[in-house]
């Protein structure tokens, strides 16, 4: 037995696995194919072979701390509500993780995690009030308060990406509409850059599925209009972080997920929307800042959450 | 000196008043006007003078509360930013008071108050996390977390009324557009009704000035277009509410403020639309009742913030 950590974080077609020390550090990590259809108990027996095969330095770990995207009751590590992994709503993730691995287990939100892995190791470090956003396929969100991950009282907050920003806008994953998800994840930026490709008369340079990761490199290479798609969902994304200033007053919001991988082009537009959003005319101001730690964030931060408890 | 507190509550019109008791029972209370022009040392003044002209049983105050309008760095007592109090933005209130009563002060956002007495002694009394709204010509609000009025890194948190729900929507006091306030306060409210009535082609029964409790009356008579204006009211309240149950999760919110006095009318539509919008097919449950302490509860709040300092 040692101090080491296994931190797994769930996502609709990914896992990412990594042992982590107290101190935040990744000693191993890895990825694997999610499977949804074939279920969380299959899954957690694959996580188990990965580690398995891990060298000597890595056995013995103390703990596992699982991420999941979607609704999760923490503390009974149950999944609540997951539309993007079909057929697992209700999954006793706790369990299923205790039993294969006989350890203490905890289970929470994924952006909650990776929230807390960028307050505790990364962005948000020292920050009072700190909110950490991940931009992806889905939008979602965690809030640092005094030091504690704060997951309100069922410990569902921080669904950021699903606050309305748009009432009557683009139809969201969620069922409603004009969620800030609806309007900067992935398949808004494609959609955007689609509609502006059609637009200008051009022929599309760029096969639409090649991601928002493509239009960052065509926007720095001069393609105007991917330069304009990107500043404005940087813009719109600025009213979402307005509403977040305005309603929780924090000290810094860090930027995560592959979205926000475009950087200042995306990040510029968003904070001189929201300056002009604040309240109080520049008296109240909230630093935004990209995230530090990529897509280990959210394993990394399940692995703290549990180290902590 | 005995155990009672001066509670102030300072909006663009009128000042409230009250003689508190530590459990929050109002001894005595008033009215008076603003008239913030006169900027705010003269007001401190004839709020000396009505309380000088108290009976004996209100002598021998131990601390003044002052609750205000406008962005309030609490800390040092100055009003930051108050666009309903013009020139009084910068405003030292806590030394203005302080100088006035020889007495400890305490100074806070009006709605952050009212969020508090709410908590202390009305609707949200027991909740582990509370929010109140307060609807009227503007819209504010308040955050109880764990038992402590939150109030964010800056001491700016609560402008509920200041997210954005619809981009490019109607303008907004602060400038913005879209903001719940310019689609849910008075103006907003009563510029639907003028509409309305404008489509009907009736001649307009009311006087728009006569105001929202004017609506609500004709609601109550079975006026199709006043209850429908009021339903939808409701209605848009109900993603405002959405927005901050996706983002706090909180236990209950309560809806308090002029507007609120129409009651189950918007309150039934609000809570309606916001079941609809929170995440997980009902999994999030929050309740949303109506405030309990009417019009008193501001200068009651900031009396009671004092008291527990």
């Amino acid at each position: 037995m040692n101090d080491l950590i296994l931190g797994i974080d769930i996502g609709g077609t990914k896992i990412k696995l990594g042992i982590v020390t107290p101190g935040g550090g990744v000693v191993e990590d890895s990825k694997i194919d999610t499977v949804a259809s074939d279920g969380p108990a299959e899954a957690a027996g694959r996580i188990e072979g990965w580690y398995r095969k891990l060298g000597p330095d890595c056995q013995g770990i103390r703990a596992v701390g699982v991420g999941c995207a979607g609704l999760v009751d923490g503390k009974k590590g149950v999944l609540r509500y997951s539309p993007n992994l079909p057929g697992w709503t209700g999954a006793d993730l706790g369990s299923i993780f205790r039993e294969r691995f006989g350890l203490p287990v905890t289970v929470a939100n994924d952006a909650n995690c990776a929230a807390w892995a960028e307050y505790r190791s990364g962005s948000g470090a020292g920050s009072g009030c700190f909110v950490c956003l991940t931009l992806g396929t889905g939008v979602g969100g965690g809030i640092v308060i005094d030091g504690r991950l704060y997951t309100g009282s069922g410990g569902f907050a921080g669904e950021i990406g699903h606050q309305v920003i748009m009432a009557d806008g683009p139809e969201c994953s969620c069922g409603n509409r004009g969620c800030l998800e609806s309007l900067v994840g992935t398949g808004a930026i494609m959609e955007r850059y689609a509609r502006a490709e059609g637009r200008s008369g051009r022929p599309a340079p760029l096969d639409p599925s090649l991601g928002v990761k493509e239009i960052s490199r065509a926007a720095g290479s001069g393609d105007r209009s991917a330069a304009e798609v990107l500043m404005e969902t940087g813009r719109i994304l600025g009213i979402g972080l307005a509403n977040i200033a305005n309603i929780l007053n924090p000290e810094l919001i860090a930027v995560g997920g592959g979205v926000s991988g475009a950087g200042e082009i995306i990040l510029g537009p968003a904070r001189e929307t929201m300056n002009g959003h604040i309240m109080g005319d520049g008296i109240s101001s909230v630093r935004v800042v990209a995230a530090e730690l990529g897509n280990k964030a959210s394993f990394l931060g399940a692995a703290l959450l549990t180290s902590e408890k």
